[in-house]
């Protein structure tokens, strides 16, 4: 049987830590291909650049695995590696291992999602992979988990149109408690903006914030993770309010003309 | 009764037609205030600036109209806006008016909407708006439509995590034959790189495309347009695919540990 073949992307750039721990494992499961951006990305959302070129080149990211370089977004990186990087479709795109979590409403802001969001685009399961901590940590539990699931998308596949957002524990894997299909979480940033001033007195903002926990219980990405557990959140991206969609029409949105 | 607040924003810059005319239309039903990124960010996703700081600059859009010109994503003016540059919570936000419509797939990659987004993520009633064309066009029917929308929502608000996504079409306000509460379309977009060679032979990138569509009927929203309706579709942000959760455990991906 031919050997799969695996895109790998990130949003934190691609000399990072995290996306050479995914490379070392996924590499012994499949061909891989790491194309990423070529510096810190995160809270790019899903942007896409349209009014500039694209550039790419070859780097190492360690003695033994290469990569490309490109001065795009996470995005732009699943477009460009599919469209003209790639010999043939992947059949998985692997975006990670994300420095810090994205859960709930940082889904939004997520580069890492975006990436895995453009794979499901482009019709290619999709997985997003994090770590929940913003200080130094082992990025290789998250990797193996990372690699099982993969283990299992090449073989069954994802259905169409769901990419699976996973977010691992910053702990010891023999910690884990278990993995949890959860939904998005509900938790909010309480962000604020430091103003500062510049040596000639102007100022300028700073943006700040925690993430104000409001889940705790375990079928949440965020209460996964607080419990100990792995989260995979099945996700799609039909935004439509369907349940509202009456309630709309009653408001008399549909009568203004 | 206090005269209620707006706010407008929007991705093309604040000094692009789209903004004035929306601009000039809500300032007859309420106070106004306009704050917008410094410079076109089309496509920009739900960006957000974490590792810069952001300066802001009072400007003019026309004689009678000043606004607050930011060097940020739309997201982040709605932030620093509602944050620390408005005397109080604004009781509506409106982004727009797009030049080129919001529809199907593009929705996951426009600044337009992530700006209404960022207004429903801060509990505030958010509407966005594009015209459907991205050629020179009247911004005025669309303004007229953003306006009586804006009333009903100033009076009744909006349910809670939703926000109403409106594209007009681009032709004359008597040729509009109605209004359509849609889902999200499935519509995709074909895209595709463009190599070229810089003056040193070196590649470079160009993202060119043309959206597939594949909505006709006009409970889509790019089904509406197509059929001469303003479309309206109501947005939330609980991406998970609930309907399809079942299907992720019996594939194993809770048993891997």
């Amino acid at each position: 049987m031919q050997k799969k073949l695996i895109l790998i992307t990130n949003d934190d750039g691609i000399f990072s830590p995290g996306i050479l721990a995914l490379a070392e494992e996924l590499q012994t499961i499949a061909d891989i291909i790491v194309v990423a951006p070529n510096k810190q990305q995160s809270a790019v959302g899903h942007a896409i650049t349209i009014t500039t070129a694209i550039h790419k080149q070859e780097v190492e990211l360690s003695n033994k695995i290469k990569g490309i370089a490109v001065d795009g977004t996470p995005a732009d990186c699943v477009k460009l590696a599919v469209r003209t990087i790639l010999p043939k479709k992947p059949d998985l795109i692997v975006s990670g291992i994300n420095h810090g979590h994205n859960t709930a409403v940082s889904i939004m802001y997520s580069g890492t999602v975006s990436a895995a969001t453009e794979g499901v685009i482009l019709e290619i399961p999709s997985i997003a992979i994090s770590v929940t901590t913003f200080e130094d940590t082992d990025f290789l539990p998250a990797a193996v988990i990372a690699k099982k699931v993969s283990e299992i998308v090449l073989q069954k596949s994802l259905p169409e149109g769901m990419l699976l957002n996973i977010n691992v524990p910053a702990i010891p894997l023999n910690e884990i408690k278990g993995i949890e299909i959860t939904h998005q979480g509900k938790s909010v940033w309480d962000d604020f903006f430091e103003k500062r001033l510049d040596s000639e007195g102007k100022e300028y903002f700073w943006l700040k914030g925690n993430l104000n926990i409001k889940d705790k219980n375990i079928d949440s990405d965020q209460g996964a993770i607080l419990n100990n557990y792995v989260s995979i959140t099945p996700i799609q991206f039909d935004l439509t309010d369907y349940k509202r969609i009456d309630l709309i029409k009653e408001m008399g949105f549909n009568k203004i003309l």
